[in-house]
């Protein structure tokens, strides 16, 4: 076989992506429920930085120093803090031209996990197409990592991720050979006619409904709001 | 909420069972490609037991004191072992009412990790109506664990297990909250009319088409073939 496309691979936990890592040039990290749909949304109303830290502490020393910082953990916004991972709070002059700082359940950990990657950019359903069309252009083999919900599977990253799969091979330069991904793809292509319907039994938009957050998600599942992308560089996400 | 129903849940690779474990009474341990497939065939044609061992070197002590013993790894006959895990090897007066040890690469490792749940059962394409009766009648919440590959998903055992899932949740005593449960049956639904072409793609096929493994291939997914349900007790696979 001699086949010289690129890949585009899907990684459905962080815990799964040691078995992943030393292949691919760029890491696109996923959580669509929310942490990487608010980083978009951020970004998309003119904050100027996100610092990601993985741990309640760092972000508390953070906010002590005078920083804007954030901190959520399983849908709540943590105790001390003023805001979490729900997109809406970055609509909000105060943010405008800001650095802030950030720790979340499951995103800023994958984010973390990636951070020694060549690129690591984030994805959501926001800026679906802007990050297809970019990935596409880079000549690099990719790997989209799944934040999943505390190292589980979730249907939501994955089909954020399989909708990214299907933009690539569809160029006819990146084929995808691991099964998480052929998969990722075929819950893309199965969903993405009617994604809250499809995603109406998944277990993290059950959880977060119950914590009255269903406008949240409705946003967090409309694709193409925005162009930004978000990139790390020297542990800050800055836009591209 | 004040759901009575049973669950029937999906862990998709041995590493992630660590964080499902403690809520099950019945484990099935699937591994299509092909261990369990050629469990399930070695049982319908006479064997007597299986005792599944992790590694080469205690399969090959088995050996040396006299025991019929087979060894597996990336789809080959281990050197210095006479058979690996083709299902046909089990289709031979030889092997009628003998005690056999076996290991392979995934699927010794499953059943492995599994053995402290408080019932093991195996299951495959081969024996799938017979485990899924055989599950809605027993009143006990039911973990699916595919073996995967070397720790990576996999789509042939995860099919298999959305197979179960389907016919639980089907009699109306069971339900699946976990994402990784609704994704594998999600994806045994658009994959059960025509499996050899759904998975087609897969990864694991290709390895072992690679290996002209095309018959074994052919034989595991194919459903329904037997009503053997293998089950673990003192560490050896007996007929239930």
């Amino acid at each position: 076989m001699n086949d010289k496309r690129l890949h585009i691979e899907v990684c459905f936990t962080p815990g799964e992506y040691q078995y992943f890592k030393d292949e691919f040039d760029i890491v696109v990290v996923i959580d669509v429920l929310r942490a990487t749909s608010a980083i978009c949304a951020a970004f998309d109303n003119g904050i100027k930085s996100i610092i990601p830290v993985t741990t309640v502490e760092e972000a508390m020393e953070y906010k002590k120093k005078g920083f804007l910082a954030g901190a959520e953990r399983k849908g709540k916004i943590v105790e001390g803090f003023d805001f979490g991972n729900s997109p809406f709070t970055y609509m909000n002059k105060d943010f405008l031209g800001k650095e802030v700082v950030l720790t979340t359940t499951n995103g800023t950990k994958s984010l973390d996990i990636a951070k020694d990657a060549e690129t690591v950019i984030v994805a959501s359903f926001l800026n679906l197409n802007s990050v297809s069309l970019w990935l596409s252009q880079q000549n690099k083999n990719v790997l989209c990592l799944c934040s999943g919900w505390q190292d589980k599977f979730n249907l939501e990253d994955t089909i954020c991720a399989g909708a990214i799969c299907d933009f690539l091979i569809n160029t006819g330069y990146f084929t995808s050979v691991e099964d998480s991904s052929i998969a990722a793809k075929y819950l893309y292509l199965s969903a993405k006619d009617n994604y809250m319907g499809y995603l109406k039994s998944s277990s993290h938009r059950r959880r977060l409904k119950n914590l009255n957050l269903n406008e949240d998600i409705k946003y967090c599942l409309t694709p193409n709001q925005t162009n930004v992308i978000p990139i790390l560089k020297d542990g800050k996400l800055v836009q591209l």
